[in-house]
């Protein structure tokens, strides 16, 4: 079991008509900007609740970020924090807002080139606008994290950033307000949230028995209530266990002690930025090739897997591990998302590009060993042609 | 799955060589009052180690601390750091050395009669002292939550109280500092860990599948690593992995989502106060008894337990049971605590006494469903002979 460091201090309120303690998290005449994505929240009554709970607080909208949040959008938005004076924002709305509503709370506080925010990892901010967030998709994580995700449209660059200071003060989770989402929002949720566990577990084995077995019941809740979310999209006890499974996957918990990966979703940020297919369609493409391209150094924790979650025990090792693999491609492409380039018509010709991109970022040396390099990368997209 | 609010922003460093982070956490030149409990923390070298990593600040030792630490005691304590103008406490020690000083944090800046704090149950709590921790016993997760024990010896009262304002603002677990605690506290902490998970566990299904599954993952670990710990004392991996999974029994996270029992403790804590059982033989008496006294209400989930954590399959839903009781009994006397009043040398005539204790705590209405009298108590204290 490896050292390590825990805080998180968001406080979580979780289930039916949560969006009402909106009141006892923000002042009275708070100046709050509200933002949000396409305008599902005001089709839902997401809205509405919302806008109910912050009685007496002056609101300033900011709609329209879109999915991959844009910085030339969320810049936009930095410059109304600023004008309106803004004291609280409430992000409302799936990981692309509340990602992009982290830099927002960031930028507005930070005297330099915002763009610096991205290209330091966060390391230039000292502070930041207190943020909270309603949570409608559960899918990033973000809610109860200090990660963000941003890409610069222009150059295509879709870079990440983590600071204490942008950690959502609190988060408001009501499983009902999912009701109304796309199947493909869902279903991309769900292998966002699955490929979060695993770049957090499958690695290699440190004894670290607290966050392996919780990974594995995560792992265990996404295989029941990820396809049963699909089935019986207004079964509350199914959008609950959904809910909080995608929060508990990406909020520290499961990184205490282990190794951490990560390489699959450097590799699919490059395939969003280049092609934009759906951040969960190039985890899809991207984690089970990897796992063939390693499949020796991962071999511990393939075998752990293939026991404790998927309980299959026949065959030789090798064939143990080719079934889980399997498997998890089935589980991808019953949440569909198939897992080969081709199923986006992508090609050998198109996996250049990203090893590119990859250099060009300095992703030099991926992978919980360091030893994915962007050749490597372009290796394991031809092992999902 | 039930609503509920989750906080918790204490910040936790983990593993070896950890206590050097003090360094970060207490400015030089702060007035720390460092409490403690026999004087074990000078013979092991963490005092040393604390010392050192204190330097440049003012520390005011307070030692002595004892098991279900006293009220006599810690209000001493309370005046060395009115007196002392203390900035910050520091607690190096167990659940108790932990639990007696979140009480000083709060009576140093409480006001009124620092009993207050016990009657309200922290309600009276508007501030407090901030409180560091040394864990050098796994246990009770007061490291990680808002909640302490404190016994008024004149009185055999033991009452509990919680504030937020009394959370450790950081806590350092090193599992090196366990190697040399007596075997009767490793086993005791293993079962004081043990039943915190059963308490929030051992109830009814309302279907919250990652505290479910969460709450199974601890239990096998503590299966494991319980009696690994004694056999083997200074193997790390086995004392990091039981000290992690004693802070993740109690800190909060488990409760999320399920309805909690703790009548077994309210129980447990009579015992302790009247006849000075430790902590966790009370435990081990108490639980098994009250589950055979309520396994109709509890059927569900030991079923459960009975499947998921120990693979019963085979018998009769009620031999099903049945076994897991006894498994688990099993445990607690593998662990040194056996399950019956008679192996403490106490009998029948000493029930009534609890059953006034309770009465006169006002503990009239204990269990997931308030339905377990003080008369009830004394029926299953009866099946505990």
């Amino acid at each position: 079991m490896d050292n390590f460091t825990y805080f998180n201090p968001t406080k979580i309120h979780f289930g039916k008509g949560q969006i009402a303690t909106l009141k006892e998290e923000i002042a009275p005449n708070s100046r709050v900007l509200l933002t949000y994505g396409g305008g599902s929240i005001k089709a839902n009554g997401v809205y509405e609740q919302v806008l109910d709970a912050l009685q007496g607080c002056s609101v300033v909208e900011f709609g329209g970020i879109e999915p991959n949040p844009h910085y030339e959008t969320l810049i936009k938005a930095v410059a109304v924090a600023k004008q309106e004076q803004i004291d609280v924002i409430l992000a409302v709305g799936g990981g692309s807002v509340i990602d992009g509503s982290k830099f927002i709370a960031a930028a507005a506080c930070y005297d330099g080139d915002a763009w610096d925010i991205m290209t330091t990892d966060g390391d230039c901010v000292r502070r930041a606008l207190p943020l909270g967030c309603v949570l409608t998709l559960p899918a990033t994580g973000s809610e109860m994290n200090k990660n963000s995700v941003v890409t610069r449209a222009e150059t295509q660059d879709k870079l990440s950033f983590g600071s204490d200071f942008v950690r959502p003060v609190f988060s408001i989770l009501d499983p009902q307000t999912t009701y109304t989402l796309p199947p493909r929002q869902i279903a991309n949720g769900a292998v966002d949230s699955f490929v979060h566990i695993m770049e957090q577990y499958m690695t290699y084995p440190v004894n670290a028995k607290v966050s392996d077995r919780f990974a594995e019941s995560l792992l265990l809740n996404l295989f029941e209530d990820g396809p049963a979310a699909l089935a019986t999209p207004d079964d509350y006890e199914v959008r609950a266990n959904l809910m909080w499974t995608a929060t508990m996957a990406l909020n520290g918990t499961l990184k205490n002690g282990v190794p951490s990966d990560w390489a699959t979703h450097a590799i699919g940020h490059e395939l969003t930025a280049l092609y934009g297919l759906d951040h969960a369609q190039t985890l899809a493409i991207v984690m089970p090739a990897l796992w063939r391209y390693k499949k020796e150094q991962k071999k511990g924790k393939l075998l752990q897997y293939a026991h404790r979650v998927l309980n299959i025990t026949s065959g030789t090792e090798d064939e143990q591990i080719e079934q889980a693999i399997q498997k998890t491609e089935a589980f991808f492409t019953q949440m569909g998302n198939p897992t080969r380039l081709s199923d986006y018509n992508l090609s050998e010709k198109d996996i250049p590009a990203v090893q590119e991109k990859l250099t060009e970022h300095g992703m030099l040396a991926l992978g919980e060993h360091q030893d994915i390099t962007p050749h490597d990368a372009a290796a394991i997209l031809k092992l999902a042609l």
